[in-house]
């Protein structure tokens, strides 16, 4: 399902829910998962095609260290336009180690890899 | 297919992409656009259960206007802690008038509805 945010941070920003609740990206059924990801690709299109936006950029938010603050899963579909006030959610990141890097894939894979 | 990015916004940052290349989620295949959510499922949960964060943001970029930069579709699975460096992309919103955003959503629903 999808709606515009009353909130929009720019013209067109809408909300892509699945109808069944899930609390968020940890407990959503796959299916409901996939749905939610096509119908978000369907409403960026649109976007493109009818607003004439330039870009897209998907967001989506879980438990409130991840930014989430409505619990029912949503994925936000953000129209893109020049001086826009959409702000980068990190910039200048130092380059990691590959030693360290390999370290954090050993944990990320657990034991049974 | 999923690996760590060598610019981490936060430990455990992980790229998740499809095998058959897509420039980004406007040509994506629906399919593997599924698999990719999928998968950027699974790798949320190992980095929950592995890395103990306490949240996950995902963010997928569409063209430079939205940030896109490397042009083979991906999405970020960020684990977040607290105080890390990662920014909210909006705050404080004023709120849309409804009479807008009617004119919003029958632009974005197309002379066909």
């Amino acid at each position: 399902m999808t709606f515009l945010t009353v909130e929009p941070a720019t013209e067109g920003h809408a909300l892509v829910i699945p109808k069944r609740h899930a609390r968020n990206l940890f407990d959503i059924d796959a299916n409901d998962l996939s749905a939610v990801a096509v119908a978000a690709q369907e409403i960026a299109r649109w976007q493109r095609d009818r607003f004439g936006c330039a870009g897209v950029t998907l967001y989506q938010a879980n438990e409130p260290a991840g930014f989430q603050s409505v619990f029912h899963d949503h994925v936000h579909v953000v129209p893109r336009y020049p001086g826009d006030r959409v702000a980068n959610a990190w910039r200048d990141l130092p380059r990691a180690a590959p030693v360290d890097l390999e370290r954090v894939a050993e944990r990320l894979r657990g034991a049974a890899h």
